[in-house]
Parts: structure tokens; sequence; C-alpha cells
């Protein structure tokens, strides 16, 4: 039972540093979607200032990037806390710092809403990486990404 | 003087495409610093909403890889301008889409103002790759990158 | 009964290519495994001279690189074979072109032999990405990439 | 004086590790063009089986990946040696692991010898960032990449 409370714990903390406490995140919008610990997912809406294109109301490439960024540290974040988690109790979200990123933009990006969720596929000690994708309010894959990242 | 005033023409509409007509930009601040053909310059200045890690002070990794990707599509969009206008004068301001983008992140994003500069290093008739960096207000290398774009 | 043979001949064909006629897939050991066009596979077999550490005895960072290039590579090339089949018959392999490519290296490179695939995630009318993976002989992944490359 | 031959030493065995130790080096014929710790360059020979497309005798996208991706290492090793250097004795060559790699293909590979160059960007205490080059013989730029590393 102070396992689960924990665990609540943490995920209330999670939230609010990524969607209240963040600055930029606040700026795109970003909520979690979902916290599944094998491939958390955020959720953002399509609004004018996220826009890239005027003509074309496309997603800005840097909306894109930025939130892949976020959701690849994420998944890495969630998977080191789990890894800690079965031998001491966990107080800190980890410190998680982007080495390097690739993204691949594979469609313009248009709808209402658009999921990002991350993969880790390798856990080490000191570097992480995580593979990353874009959908958009129909399922369409908008843009997928790999990062290395470096695990507190 | 035709093309002195239409090479004015020109720039005097990139910098309003670039600084007030994309949306995204404008919530990134960014501002052409020069439009070297060679080398073209983004400016743009910290500010609360720009910051990732609120207790550090730095930069969101999002803001740089937006900027970068903008910056390499800026150094693209010229270079491709000046080979068109050889031959034809020179009308509409080119479309050019991110294919790709890898960012190295080098350090973190510390200071009052960025500079990030792009150049072009291959410009074929479909496809054209830059090199892209930002640096701090001490001109310290704050991180790198690399984009292979779709040149309209 | 004339499509059967030509798809025949193709895949004779590609097959000749992959294997015989490019002289650093030779080099590579490379043979191509299956020719399914959703996600064709390449499978070569560990060799002294493809060894990066003598001491650990794995693979060179390059063999997997190379190895994923090509294999990005095909899966294009039957993509866009495919496509163009629906119109008119094949009598030309593609020409493509890599702009640019990936690798993340997830772990050593053991074993007795090792599989590439690659699937396509886009497939424009002038560049084309593809995801590549490297599994080893019990199916763990040593590297995964993403690759743009120009379609002739 | 000690230093001088510990130095000698040193070099003398990173060039028998890169050129006759690691298998694949050999295969590439790569050898150490210059031990600048700032620029260490790679040199190799163009030769029949390093052909990846036998109708334009061009190198293979895979020597290149895999000679920038071995530069990258090289300039980091090096960078590490140089900082250790400083306060104790140095008897082991580094172990540098590459966790990703990002290869730009800018012109095709046609030439008697090729040149590649490696630079540190960031060194760390556990990651490091090398930029390298790849020139044709007439100081042409074939390919750019951009490496991170773990270092030992």
């Amino acid at each position: 039972m102070g396992n689960q409370r924990e665990a609540e714990g943490i995920e209330a903390e999670l939230r609010r540093t990524f969607e209240q406490i963040i600055p930029f995140n606040r700026v795109l919008g970003l909520k979690i979607d979902s916290l599944d610990f094998k491939a958390p997912r955020l959720r953002f809406d399509m609004r004018p200032e996220l826009v890239g294109n005027p003509v074309r109301q496309i997603l800005h490439g840097g909306v894109i990037s930025a939130t892949l960024d976020v959701v690849g540290g994420l998944a890495i974040a969630l998977a080191s806390i789990t890894r800690k988690a079965e031998d001491i109790p966990v107080r800190h979200f980890p410190d998680i710092g982007t080495i390097d990123l690739r993204i691949d933009y594979l469609r313009p990006g248009r709808g209402h809403h658009f999921l990002a969720t991350g993969r880790v596929v390798r856990l080490g000690g000191r570097v992480a990486v995580a593979h990353m994708e874009l959908v958009d309010d129909t399922g369409e894959q908008i843009a997928t990404g790999s990062g290395a990242y470096i695990v507190g």
C-alpha cells in the first residue's frame, strides 16, 4: 500500500513537472497521455502558435523535434525509475540529459491533436537510447526519432 | 539598380516571413541577424518561456533543435535563391522542407542571447544538406546540427 | 505467367547485383535472406576479418553501419520497383543513393551470424526514408538505423 | 626525455593497434596519416574491393561510414589520453565505444586515395562527441559525420 501510494506520488510529481514546471513544455502544450512504463505517451493540441507554415497550416518542425526529444527523455526517466525501484525507494525524478537527437520528418503535421510515444531500446548505466514517434489524430505517422541520453 | 532594389525586396520579404509570418518562429523570438549568403545567422534572446530546466535556468532542448532546423533551412533557401538568380529574376521564396535533422547537444544553453548559424555543405537539384551551430553570448558552442532538406 | 517469370528475373538480378557484383558487399559477405517487399533481410556470417575488437571478438562498427545502409537501400529499391510495376514493366534496378544515415549501436555484435532488416517509412517521389535493424543469431538487437535516400 | 620516449611508445602502439591489430581496419586499408591531437587523420587508398558501384567506380557508403566512425573514435581516444596525461602516466589505450553515428554523404567517393579527419567537439567524463570529414585526393569533401562515444 505504501508502494501504491508512492507510485501515485511519483506519477503526480512527473505530471506536474512535465506539464507545469517546465516552461517550454507549457508553450508546446504537452500533456502526459499515458505513463505506461514501456511506452509513455504525450499529447498536444494543434494551436495557432505551433504552426510553421501558415499557408499550409502545418506544425513547425521545431514543435515536432522538441516533443520527440521530451518523450524520449520521459521514456528513459520512467525506465530508469523502474530499474532503481527494485532496490530502493525513489525520491527524486532522475536527471536525463539529451546527448543527441535524430528526427525524420515523414509527413506534414496536420490535425487537431498529436500523440508522441517513446520507447527505450538501450538502458545502460550511463547512456540510454530511445526511439520515438509522432502520429496525428488519425494515427498517421508524422515523424520518427532516435535519441541518446545521459542517465543521471 | 533594379537588381539592388530587388535584392532589398527579397531581404525584406525574408525577414518578414521568418520573423513575423511564421508563428512558431515568433514563439522562439527568432530574428535574422545576418543574411550573409554563405552563413546566415539568427539571434534570439533568452526568455522565461524558453527554459527547459527551471532549476538550472537553461534552454529547452526543443528550442535548440527548432532554431537549428530553421537556420539550416534559411541557409539553403538563400543558396537556392542565389543559384537561381544567376538566370532569372526571383519572385518567390523557395519552399524548403526538412527531411531529417541531427542535433548534438554540447553544453547547457545559458546566456542572455544566442546566435545560430547555417552553412550549406551540399546543394543538389533536389536535396541539400546544411551544417548548423548555436553559440551563446560568449561565443561558446552550445549545439551543432546537420540537416537534409528537400529543395522545392 | 510473364509477370511471374519477370518477377523471378528481377529477383535473380537483385541477388546477383547485391551478392556478387557489388565488391564491398562481397567483403561483408552479405546474402539476401528474404526479398519480402515489406521487410527485406540480409544475412552475413561472422568472419575473422569483420572483427573490430580482437580481444572481445565483436563486429567492427563499420560492418554494422555498412550493412544497415545496404539493407535500407534494398528496402527502398524493392518498394520503388513495386510502385512502378503497377504501371510499367520494370527492366532496370532503380538507382538509390544514400543522403544520410544514423546508426544507434545498442549491444556488442557477437554471434555466428547476423540478420539485417529494412523497412520503408516514407516513399516520396524524390526522397525515401527507411528504418533498419541488425539482430544477432539469438534475435537480440545489436543496432538500429535510419536513413534518407534519393530515389533515382 | 622519459615523456618523449613514452609519447613515441604510445604513438607506435596506436599505429599498430589501428593499422595491424584491428582486422576490419586492415580490410579498409586504414593508415594513420597524422596523430595531431587536435585533428588526427586517417588515409586509405582506393582499392577494387572498396567499390560500392562498379559502373561508377565509387566508394561503397559503408567504407565511408566505417572510416568516419574510426577516425571519430581516434580523435576522442587521443583527446582522452592528453587529458589524463596531465596527471598520470598513460599505459593503456582508452576503450572508446560508439554510441551513435550520423553520416552525410555529400559527393560520390572518387579518387586514388582519401583522407578522414576527426575533431572532438565535446569531451565529457562519460560521453564525448566528434565531428568527422572525408575528403578525396583533391581536397573535395566526400562526406561529413558526427558521432557520440562512450569514454572508457
